[in-house]
């Protein structure tokens, strides 16, 4: 059987690929094997140029072509469950990553071995470290050594999006609402000022919160504003004399950080707030005539992105990206992870057809 | 000097008593070289019977008086702060226990030696870990195994309380009220059910609460409901499936603990709440004739007491009961703790003009 030290065989079909990237673990922080494996199967092939940093790997063609895509997908898996190595039942393949996302991998791998004259330059990226912090992140850590191998016209991101575009992801914004009061035993309650009972209001703003729904390029965004913490209290007897609410805002990417950060400030106004992280959106940029062949070639149906993925990395970087790929997005991180063997078939011919037609 | 070897004189003046106390180190649990003490110097005394039952000692007049006087003080303190041994500036006494209760404590022996002929029956008890858990407080277990030792037509609970009576008390009751919502990734927010956002409702009450104020046998009980903890969320991605917000109810004594139950049942219609403790208050029992005698002797003035105390074992017990001792009741438990020597002296001498004249 096949292990680790097997080199990859790029001329399998889009399934054992998968199959065989998924017997090969690769948790984040774990991805030098795999990374090796990939560059040396890459260098196999005369008509890429092999790049790579850390254990980052970039394979990109020179044709000289007016337009470049890029294609890209991560190494990492979440921590194996019981669900490596693969197996098979009936269209389905298992395993840890078959939907997130080497499925993806094997598919963009399959492209860069077999696309020898596509009709863009294309350069495919496989990178370290994405299911972690962000500080981590293989495509950050490119794009501050080497963004000019990140260079180009139109990105796809080959998570898992059910095999339909994705266009653009929300941002996301983390705030700390502080109350204050005073303490005081609570036999003598009336010498304090309960904090808890502070943030009555605060609760109430957001259980009265009205998020707003956006079109964006075709696509429907869908904002939201949620307490995911309250904590306060000092012990049984205590009134607290502070209680924080902290709040998840995630913002349709027609708005900027300094916009949500502003209407956070606004809803919560008079209160204590304190951003504690954030992450800009990425607007879908199907106005691009690449995004727009692409989207024609894939079908023509795109739908937003609600979470929040590398396509904003592009985004920043001014390359209008989009996320698709054969995974589930539903199965991403579950134990019973897979992917269809069609959707992989599928998604692999789609994007040779726009690459040579 | 002095130490736990030495034998207690019990013909010190009351501060030097309380010195000799508070150098006797009898942190909850650690009682039983004090109690030993205190039970040998006791025995010394022909005019009491004395009784033992583990770190609890009992000593009775049996001298067929119309009444009992029953007069209690704990011989255990919180962990000691760097405030062992003792030292005095001016009149005050500083040291573990100097307010909380070594005070009363030294009081208690003074008049169990001197008083040979009281005008009523008097039984003093001193007893262990009342800083503690219910479930081991001496009290509690004297009740149980020998009621017939605390058969009293009253009692003095010799607590710091500023050298005032301080009739009754509150009770307590702790609740805990839980909401519950469905979990969902904050991305897709609405495919969830915020709990934090339904504790809105739950804090929007306790904030808009109006405590009620009541007067009994002439002393003004002030109640409260608060929120002592709140607590929710999953992680700061996840719309959380359930808060929990636990109140704590004091309660005037004229509620039973029933009543109180039912009060916070009603407030809280609706909602999902669960008693986790409580504990009975105590009426004041100011209008028996015994406590009528002595509130005239100790200055005719009293006050309600807030917080809960072992006043409320009596009151269970059916024995009227109050709090009465030279301690400052705002100083207990801090480091800084201390007495002030004539407050020692000025108790000694009321309860001695009162069991004399």
């Amino acid at each position: 059987m096949s292990s680790i030290d097997t080199p990859l065989d790029l001329t399998l079909d889009g399934g054992a690929l998968t199959a065989r990237l998924v017997d090969f673990p690769s948790v984040s922080g774990d991805e030098q094997a795999l990374a090796d494996a990939v560059e040396t199967a890459l260098r196999a092939y005369p008509h890429l140029r092999v790049d790579r940093y850390g254990n980052n790997v970039v394979a990109r063609t020179g044709l000289g072509r007016a337009e470049r895509v890029l294609i890209a997908g991560h190494l990492d898996t979440v921590p194996i469950a019981d669900n490596v190595p693969h197996h098979i039942e009936g269209d389905l393949l298992y395993g840890c990553g078959a939907s997130d996302m080497k499925s993806g991998v094997a598919v963009a791998l399959r492209l860069a071995a077999g696309l020898t004259e596509p009709n863009h330059d294309i350069t495919y990226v496989f990178y370290d470290c994405e299911e972690i912090e962000a500080s981590r992140n293989g495509l950050g850590h490119l794009a501050t050594a080497h963004p000019d191998w990140l260079a180009a016209d139109f990105a796809i991101l080959m998570e898992p999006s059910g095999a339909m575009v994705e266009g653009g992801c929300q941002g996301t914004m983390r705030a700390q609402i502080t109350l204050t009061g005073t303490r005081a035993h609570a036999a003598r309650s009336w010498l304090g000022d309960n904090a808890i009972h502070h943030a009555a209001e605060v609760l109430g703003l957001l259980a009265a919160y009205q998020a707003r729904e956006v079109e964006i390029d075709g696509l429907k965004y869908h904002e939201g504003l949620n307490a995911v913490r309250v904590d306060g209290g000092v012990a049984g007897n205590v009134i607290p004399d502070e209680c924080v609410v902290t709040v998840n805002f995630r913002f349709a990417p027609d708005r900027s950080v300094a916009d949500a950060e502003a209407h956070l400030r606004e809803v919560f106004e008079g209160f204590k707030l304190e951003i504690t992280d954030s992450a800009p959106g990425a607007l879908p940029g199907l106005g691009q005539p690449a995004a727009q062949a692409f989207l024609a070639a894939t079908g023509g149906q795109a739908r937003a992105k609600f979470g929040w993925t590398d396509v904003a990395r592009f985004s920043a970087l001014g390359v209008p990206a989009v996320n698709y790929g054969p995974g589930d997005p539903d199965l991403a991180h579950k134990r019973n992870e897979y992917c269809s063997l069609a959707a992989i078939a599928l998604v692999e011919e789609r994007l040779r057809a726009w690459l040579t037609d």
